[in-house]
Parts: structure tokens; C-alpha cells; sequence
């Protein structure tokens, strides 16, 4: 997807820890024409499947779910993390760790939303080490939904959750995958 | 706005502490027909204002932002909850409330995607005390940018966030005004 690898070349940040910052236009600011062709993208990609819902994760992963399933007129449900008052309902839950944040969280999504053989298309910002596309895996296995796909925006390439999903036999589409980067920019797998 | 009406006197359900939980549609599960239509009604209410950018906080008011900016064609911003290891810029910062929750949050916006000038539309799920909205005007005035437009999709009339944000003069629009409910159900204002 070349208009995202100009603009991931463009304002993509490095810090420390191998995080690739795209705040100004992914995920802080959203550059909802972008937003759009990502949503687009995903629809191309999976269209062939029939698709029941679309699950995310608070926070990022909200606006590519809810854009993209304009595409496919499903609905969307996102994962919320730790534990609201106001969701007082039975829940599937899962602990997952954030290396960006280095921190773990729960994760929660209340029963009636996720239901027996549904097929579910996960869709998020980064796919890097996985924890957050397998702890919804946890979730849509105890609901016993089944995984349609996986649509990630940007995967690091060098790291081992895209290469471990692919191994399990799961249909993981990533927009964009880098695969390193140095002093001179990204490195893009072609 | 009758179809949101509709909605909540159907799905909505009330918890202790005068929460209104609408799960099923707005913000855990997301009824992407129904975001839609939210979108254009904000358009219609808003669209004789200049808007060059659309503020909302973290998670639930993100699916609404985004969905509604499409017709604006106007980028997002979300004020992040926290602190994030990948958010080491300048930042505006402030402290809101939470009183689903219980808890006090520090709230951010890298600076640089809210300028000196900008006409912010303000968009959000819910306004009961105000603390949110608060908090997003206080990131604004920091940013001396100028507060456009208030946009809320369910206003609890019996609470005092509107009636003190119209008070101060601000253009607030909330496309549902829930002014109680009892046994029986909702009582929506007119």
C-alpha cells in the first residue's frame, strides 16, 4: 500500500524500544482520507470471506474498525481494557502485555456480543510481538466464534507475531510490513 | 433525533449511579448504520461553521469522531488517558474525572496537532457533569485555539454539564436530551 509506506516514510518516528510512531496521522491525529483508503484496503483483502463482525481494541483500533466495517455493513465491537463499573455484564476476559506501555492488562468484552460461530475479521493498528491479536483470539475462542481473518495496518516485520500467526494457519493480512529500519528510514518488505 | 430515541428506549439499559448503559449499540458494540447517521446529524447541525478539526477523548468518542469527520473532511484529534511511553513530545495536559468510573485521569495532546487559531468541533458519547467536555475546552484554551462547536449524542438533562456549557455560551447540540426515567422508561426532552 504505497500511500501508507510515503507517509509511514514521511513522519514515522522512532523511540527507543523499537516503536515506530505514527501519531500524526494513525493514531492521535487521524487522517480519516487515509482512514478511508486503510478501510478500503482491508474490504479489498477480505471481501471474498463472509464476515459476521469486526473486532478491535480500545483505543487505536477503533477508528480502522469502525471505518473499515463501513465497507463490509457489520457491525463492530472493541475489547475494552480493565474493569468499567458500567459493565457489569458476564464477560470473556484475558490479560495482555503492552511492551510499548510496558504494562498488562485485562481485556473484556461482554458474552452477549460474541457469539457461537460468528465469524470474526480482527483488525489493529500494529501487529508486533501479538499480545493484543492473541489475547482476541482468547476471546473469540471461549465464545467459540471462529477467526475469518486478521487485518493489521502496520507489521513489524523483525518481530515474531505475524510470522507466529502465519504458522498457525491464520489469514493475516498486514497493509504495510517493515521489516527494519536505520538512520537512512524504513525498510519495506515489497 | 427519533431513530436514537428509538434505540435507547429499546436497549438502554440504567445502572446504579444514574448510568445509562447503551452497550448494545454505541459504545462496546457499535451499530455502524446507526454511527452514520449520527455523523450527518452532527453535519446538519454544524456545517454552516468553519471546523478545520474534530477533538474527542478516548475510547467511546473516537468510533463517533471519526465516522462524523468523513463528512467534515477534517482530520481527528484524541486526547490520550495516561501516560504512554510513545508520547514523549509536548504535550497539553489536564485532569478529568470519571464519575462512571470513579477515578481521576490525567488527559494529553501532543501540541502539535492542536494549533493557536484552529476552529475545534468538540464531539463526545455522553455529557452529564461536563468533566470531559471541561477537560477538552481546557486542552483548547491552552492551545489558544477557538472552541467551534460542542457536539454530544446523549445529554442527561438531569445532570449539569449542559445547562453549565450553555451557560458559558458555547454552541452545544446534543441530538438526545434524556431529562429522567423511572420504571415505565425514558422521558426524552422535545
Amino acid at each position: 500500500m504505497d500511500i501508507l509506506k510515503q507517509r509511514i516514510a514521511s513522519e514515522g518516528q522512532i523511540l527507543p524500544g523499537n516503536i515506530i510512531k505514527v501519531d500524526s496521522f494513525l493514531n492521535h491525529k487521524i487522517d480519516v482520507t487515509l482512514l478511508n483508503t486503510i478501510g478500503q484496503a482491508f474490504y479489498e483483502r477480505f471481501k471474498d470471506l463472509k464476515i459476521d463482525k469486526i473486532l478491535t481494541i480500545e483505543a487505536s483500533g477503533i477508528a480502522i474498525a469502525v471505518i473499515t466495517a463501513q465497507y463490509f455493513n457489520v457491525p463492530v465491537i472493541f475489547a475494552k481494557k480493565g474493569e468499567a463499573k458500567a459493565m457489569l455484564d458476564q464477560v470473556y476476559a484475558t490479560k495482555i502485555h503492552s511492551y510499548t506501555k510496558d504494562t498488562t492488562v485485562q481485556i473484556n468484552i461482554a458474552q452477549a456480543y460474541l457469539l457461537k460461530d460468528e465469524q470474526i475479521l480482527i483488525l489493529d493498528d500494529f501487529l508486533a510481538h501479538g499480545e493484543a491479536v492473541n489475547g482476541l483470539i482468547d476471546l473469540i475462542s471461549q465464545a467459540k466464534a471462529k477467526i475469518a481473518g486478521i487485518g493489521i495496518v502496520i507489521e513489524k516485520g523483525f518481530q515474531d507475531g505475524g510470522s507466529s500467526l502465519r504458522a498457525q494457519g491464520h489469514r493475516l493480512e498486514s497493509l504495510v510490513i517493515i521489516d527494519g529500519f536505520d538512520e537512512t528510514g524504513f525498510n519495506f518488505r515489497e
